[in-house]
This record gives C-alpha cells, sequence and structure tokens, in this order.
C-alpha cells in the first residue's frame, strides 16, 4: 500500500531533501526510520526537492510498503526520527497517488525580520533585512499574480521543460515582529522562491520597483540575487481532495 | 572604565551563564571575545546566571576595561563572537554601576505552544503543551503580583538569603502562535520561573487552580515540578535611569 506522510523539518542541520552519500539529509533519515520500523527498506518520494537550510512545515511524500500500521506510522516514526524531523500525519492513499506529480498546489512561506544584528534566536530561522517597506513589497508581489514565464528566477541547474508557472497568490504583510512573504503557485523553478524574496527586498530598500519586477517577468531579464535558505519554509503542498 | 553589554543569546549549546572548567558557556565565550578585542583578560559580570538551555533577549553584563572603544565594542565583541551570542549594545556606565547589584526589576517571559507532538522548528524555542486554558493561568499569575515568600517556587541549590520577592507584573496571554507568560519582580530565586510556568500549565490543564497557587505562596508547601529550560528568555533587566 502506498502512505502519504506530512513532514515538518528543521533545515538547518540537513544538506536538504534528497539522500546524497555520506550526507545528512531528511530523506535519508526518513528512509532509515521507515526500514527500522517497518524491517523494510524504503523509498521515500517528496513533492519537491528543498536546499540545504532550508525549512518545512508541510513537505509531503510517499513510500509503499505492505506493512499495514495505520495510524501508528505517526508514533513509530517519531520514534526513531531524530527530533529535527517530525511525521505530522500518515494515511493511507491510493496508488496512484504522487507526491511530486499529483500536487496541485505548493505555498511558501519566507520569513525576514529588520534589524542592526543578525538575532541568535531567529539566525536560522529568519533572515535579516535592512528597514523596508511592506506597501512597496506587497505592490510588488502582486506583479508575480497569474500565468508568467519565471525564467528570470530560475537559478541554473534546474532542468525543468518550462518555465512557465501560474501564481494563485502572493502577499506582503507584517505579523509579530516579522515581514512574511507568502506564496502560492501549481509549482516552483529551483531556487525561484528565495529569488523572488531577494526581488522583493530590493523593493523594499527602494532599489527596485514593481515596474522592474514587472520587466523580469517579460522573460528577458535576468536577476541574480538569492535571498538565504534560512528563512524559507514550505509551508504546504495542496492535492486534489480525494488525497489531501 | 567600567562598560555596560545588553547581550541576546541562544542558550541551547551553551551549559548556561557561568564559567566551568571545559564546558561552553556564555560568559567563557564573551571573556573570550573581550580578550581578543582588547588584549586583556576581562571578568564579565552578570545581572544573574541562566541555566543551560535558557535564552536571553536582554541580559545585561559588565566589565572593566582601560580601553576606551566606545561604540566600537557591539561591532567588535560581535566580530569575535559565536553566532548564538550578539551584544546589541554596548555603554560606559560609572564605576558604581553593577549588572547584578544595581537591577532593580528583571523581566522573564516564558514560550508555550500547544500540540500534539514537539514541533522540529520550535524545539528548542518554546515549551510544548496540551490544550490549555488561558483564562485560568492569566488568573493564577495575578495570584504572584505583590510581596510574597517564594519559597516553595524555589530549587535546592539557591543560596539567597531571603525568598521574599517583589513581583511587579504577571500575565499570561496569547500572541502569535503562543501562549506566553511574562513576569517582572525585583529579583528571582534559582528556578522560580521556571516552577511558576509549571504550575501555570497546571492550572491551564485543570490539575492546579488559582487557589492551589495561592496555597503555596503561603510558604508552608512546596511545589516540585519545573518547566523545561527551552522556552525561557531572559526578557529586559532595569536600572535606575542614571543607567538605563
Amino acid at each position: 500500500m502506498r502512505i502519504k506522510l506530512t513532514i515538518e523539518y528543521d533545515g538547518t542541520a540537513f544538506c536538504g531533501w534528497q539522500t546524497q552519500p555520506s550526507l545528512r539529509t531528511v530523506q535519508s533519515e526518513l528512509e532509515a526510520a521507515i526500514s527500522k520500523l517497518t524491517g523494510s527498506p524504503a523509498s521515500v518520494t517528496a513533492s519537491g526537492r528543498t536546499d540545504a537550510g532550508v525549512h518545512a512545515l508541510g513537505q509531503v511524500a510517499h513510500f509503499d510498503t505492505d506493512k499495514d500500521m495505520g495510524k501508528k506510522f505517526v508514533g513509530g516514526l517519531n520514534y526513531y526520527l531524530p527530533d529535527d524531523i517530525r511525521v505530522r500525519s500518515a494515511e493511507v492513499v491510493p496508488s496512484d497517488f504522487h507526491a511530486r506529480f499529483s500536487a496541485k498546489r505548493k505555498t511558501y512561506i519566507y520569513l525576514m525580520y529588520e534589524a542592526d544584528f543578525d538575532s541568535p534566536i531567529l539566525r536560522n530561522r529568519a533572515t535579516r533585512t535592512p528597514p523596508l517597506c511592506v506597501e512597496a513589497m506587497e505592490a510588488a508581489a502582486k506583479r508575480f499574480l497569474g500565468k508568467n514565464d519565471f525564467v528570470a528566477f530560475r537559478s541554473t541547474g534546474s532542468d525543468t521543460l518550462t518555465t512557465v508557472r501560474t501564481v494563485y497568490e502572493a502577499s506582503v504583510e507584517r505579523r509579530g515582529g516579522f515581514i512574511v512573504f507568502s506564496v502560492t503557485a501549481d509549482g516552483f523553478l529551483y531556487n525561484m522562491v528565495r529569488k523572488m524574496a531577494a526581488a522583493l527586498i530590493e523593493v523594499g530598500c527602494g532599489k527596485m520597483d514593481a515596474l522592474d519586477v514587472g520587466a523580469l517577468l517579460s522573460g528577458d531579464a535576468s536577476f541574480t540575487k538569492v535571498a538565504p535558505p534560512n528563512g524559507l519554509y514550505l509551508y504546504k503542498v495542496e492535492y486534489e481532495k480525494a488525497t489531501d
């Protein structure tokens, strides 16, 4: 049977999601925990990779097993997992469910705080910025909405066939002591959210404006800045109701 | 001259404030940084010790030096300090200023979040609890107000002459996704805030009520629970205006 997991992790001490020889990754820790729990090796597929230092509140992954453990997968896996990964839920899904290919919408949030020095408390949880004009950032974020070619917001190394993505929601607002950039799309290119965040920080500092962001979306410009990973969270992945 | 430092730190990777042989402590890291910056050994005195895992947003400490570096102490010390300690401000104070003995009021906050599993993102920043009744906790917190004998809220090992303290402010409220206990007093006994927090969590769960908390303050009872250090922050230390 196929199991869908929803996973939270602190990306600080991981070399990203994907298994790499002799490096600590989320995928390898999860596969090790599943193997210990079920007694059989397992291969886990995520909705997408996250880079080193990037966090997740609602990463989704699936794996196949012949052990019918039902809800016990949550407690069982959490028993074996290190404390920077936790399974939030586990459910049996149809065998044609695929964590990556069945995903309809993904939401990322990017957390920023304005300060003169790096905060020890926030250092691996949010990105420090100079004072920002949130209204200008919010206006620029709205430029991302709709179907656009995000080739200028892709880092090289991306292997996707098309650079067109549809952004359903994009906003920047103050919440608590943070400035929060939230973006929902049908998919994201490599480093796309971190490049969007970098552009919005430029806008917030007055170095770019919403028109410049619009120009980048014309597809013939490139933007080289990438915001640090420590402020980025994969917030949720949405599927068709049947498996959501 | 005497320098007053205001310091933020993430207590997770420290064996508390106070220097101990072959252990990593905030005091020893600070003294090492001062020594590197000024070229002379230094002895740092804090407003009070914090235990392993306890954080600070506004710890205050002083030291004496013959190097007149003015505002450059902030950048200079932060250059040498590890990224889990940051000096927020440095100022020259009168030679009779004493970080501990001149302190008039200290404020601690204790962060809690209600969840079924330990959150990887919050695990070293806040304490997980069952669902809590914040109104009951707030009512119980008000019992702490005023001049009381907190002997029941002291852990053994405390070497203070009196267990009477005056609490100026005490509140429990929801803020963001957290439940925040905030308390201001003229001083705190060893583990006092963590024992107060533990009692308030008992109240929030319905295992104790405000009357029970009041009974503990009669001085003839003892309360053995101590809430974990990871939710505790030394928020600020207040002095007479002349040096504040």
